[in-house]
């Protein structure tokens, strides 16, 4: 049955601080099994992916090839509905010109004591993008993780995706195609991320991992960070509606359900002023899930994890969206950009009554890997910035180095650094010469 | 002996890939020990840091009391002689000035569909400064890693920093206070960071944990990861000097040395296109290392782990700078500017002769918080980034949802995902009847 609590209840606080502490996933530990794949990859390469694909995803890799050919990625591509396709191209248009915005400006400008000073920014080199097989085997994944290397200008971007039975989805492999992914292997699980951190006869090593997976391949990434970068490793997913009563409760239910069909161990929360309203969204719900394909999975979630809060007033919600720091938030209330600058912690926000969480996970353009289990607090959504780094730098002038670096040595001299000291003084004696 | 490589011997890439495997940290697993502390924190509160810091710092932190009072500070901050101070306050200062102006920008628009998108950076709510005790124990640390929290806006800073014995670095308060820190708590190690992730009684819980440490405090860091956010775990410093022979080898010596002297497994590399200058340098080192306090500490390295490497051309060295990846890249050429804006690969880069590193470890501006062991590949320093987070968002009128909705539509019906799909047809739908 889905909680149901009221700011005015007298153990409102508990039983909020009891909803923000909910556990929805039991962390399996398979951390001894991925560290022995990953060796096995380290030392055998190839020969061990051939045997792992044949073990886990029971299909031939070494006589099929590991790759995918062009001609196998031009089939797969032509075979999709030409709707499919303008859909998957309205999408990746969008996508990527939502991450052009969001592209860094470099730095370079000279102080008032004469120090040249900037950052500037560069993409790294290559990447790889983990798709997962089975149910969570989306094109759209492949868009959000892949646009943004692109913009971002990484040169080599390679693809790796399970195909168990040999079975792949088509619309994934087009998807790559639209975002220019040429390279795509055959291969998933931790494997997969130790082929890309180490590279194999055929699949080249990378800098940086992204990419959804199981916890085998959540692990595999953990474990080769260091050697790689990686993405952060998201939950399941969330959604915070915060709706007032001029809501039709049959969009605000559809809305709740989109993230409650995606997983048994999904969150659904409604925040809303008017008691009768939380009960017409409720009915709603019951309503929708007789219809829904995904009932069974939404129906857990919702029943398990989902939460109805109703408050006093709207405008007094905002510390418990902060506090939940949610994934996904909908603001279907008045005056929805006002409470929208207030927001400290969110992953994404969705503005008014006519902006469906579902329009973000598509073609909205901003990206869909966002920040679970409250971790808005401290990161953000996939990005450009995830492909690109910082390079900072610093110019001295001889009378720049004058007026800066006294202050330097003394530093030095404190920290018994008289190295570092001597290699700014060995300079200011020679300048004072001049 | 220090490695000296020609890029026309005959073996040069071999030798040159054995520069960058190079392995210079041996890692200890601490993980089980760090555990049972993590957990001891988490279970007994301050008790659990009373006792650890009884036993680890030989110090009765219980009667003495956790947190510094406001006369202990700034006590410690007279006690400073008036150059010392007026050095901290100008590398806080320029400290300040480089990272507002890293500061990032909003974004909001609307773009040719009608629909408005955009996204807001907001500081983290609280961070946790970790300082080390002993050897590592910088007032210059502190500086770098506080003020770009203090510019992102973060409204609770706290810092930790072991006692040993009860004796702590005056310089090292005082730079908080400079940063604008006011809550110290004297407490160290894994104890330390299980505080900031968990809270105790006294100690409040943050968001963000950075700062430098031993190999408990980084393991703690990777245990307590996913709860709070955690800055990148730095392995030892690591100089790179591009240098023609047009430079007094002698100042290069000491920027290759102020590096060396950090740590036996710091690492000092030069490339040069002269092998008379190259042999110059390594006489200067010899003499430098006459009279250096550090010598010991900076000969292990740089006999260890120095490396002279003889190009034909400067030009040419690039993709070698970016293979190394660097944390600290100084060029000291010819048209400086011109080779940085050709590099890829590197933390921080020193430009121009009169700009030895070590004026970017206390003064210049930029962070001197890097990436070290090649991780330049991927990641980047110390910024106000680490102290943000991005929301995105995005609004749909009645008529832009009908523009870009019936894409979302097609993709959830692709996928599986039913409700998705819902939420945005039964929007449409209503739409459609106005």
């Amino acid at each position: 049955m889905v909680l149901r609590l009221s700011s005015s209840q007298p153990d409102f606080e508990q039983q909020f601080a009891a909803v923000l502490t909910m556990k929805r996933e039991s962390a399996e530990d398979v951390s001894e099994s991925v560290h022995s794949i990953v060796e096995a990859v380290k030392d055998k390469g190839d020969k061990a992916l051939y045997d792992f694909t044949a073990k886990f995803d029971r299909f031939d890799v070494e006589t099929y090839g590991l790759r995918f050919s062009e001609n196998e990625i031009e089939t797969a591509y032509n075979s999709l509905t030409s709707e499919l396709l303008a859909a998957l191209k309205k999408a990746a248009d969008r996508i990527a010109s939502f991450h052009q915005n969001q592209m860094p400006h470099s730095l370079d400008y000279t102080d008032d004591d004469g120090v040249r000073l900037g950052q500037q920014w560069r993409p790294v080199s290559s990447a790889g993008l983990y798709v997962p097989g089975g149910t969570a085997n989306y094109p759209s994944s492949v868009l959000m993780n892949a646009m943004p290397a692109k913009v971002a200008g990484v040169e080599n971007l390679v693809m790796v995706v399970p195909t168990p039975d040999g079975v792949v989805n088509p619309a994934v492999i087009a998807a790559a195609k639209l975002a220019g992914i040429h390279e795509i292997y055959r291969v998933g699980g931790a494997q997969a991320v130790a082929a890309l951190a180490y590279g194999t006869e055929t699949i080249p090593s990378v800098d940086k991992i992204v990419g959804p997976g199981n916890a085998f391949v959540a692990e595999a990434k953990r474990q080769v960070y260091g050697k790689v970068g990686i993405d952060a490793i998201a939950g399941p997913s969330e959604i915070l509606v915060v709706a007032d009563n001029t809501n039709d409760p049959r969009w605000i239910a559809a809305d709740l359900l989109s993230q409650a069909e995606h997983d048994p161990v999904a969150q659904s929360i409604l925040i809303t002023d008017d008691p009768a309203f939380a009960q017409s969204v409720e009915l709603a719900v019951q309503n929708h899930l007789r219809t829904l394909p995904r009932a069974q999975i939404a129906s857990a979630s919702w029943e398990n994890y989902g939460v109805i809060i109703v408050v006093g007033d709207i405008d007094n919600s905002l510390p418990l969206v902060d506090a939940l720091a949610p994934e996904h938030l909908e603001l279907a209330i008045e005056n929805p950009h006002e409470y929208r600058e207030k927001v400290t912690h969110a992953g994404a926000i969705f503005v008014g009554r006519y902006t469906p969480e579902a329009i973000g996970d598509y073609v909205a353009g901003p990206n869909h890997v966002l920040p679970t289990a409250r971790t808005a607090r401290f990161s953000s959504g996939l990005s450009v910035y995830d492909f690109m780094k910082r390079t900072t730098f610093v110019e001295c002038t001889p009378e720049s180095l004058a007026a800066i670096g006294p202050a330097a040595i003394t530093l030095a001299e404190e920290e018994g650094l008289q190295a570092h000291g001597l290699s700014v003084s060995i300079r200011l004696e020679d300048i004072d010469k001049q």
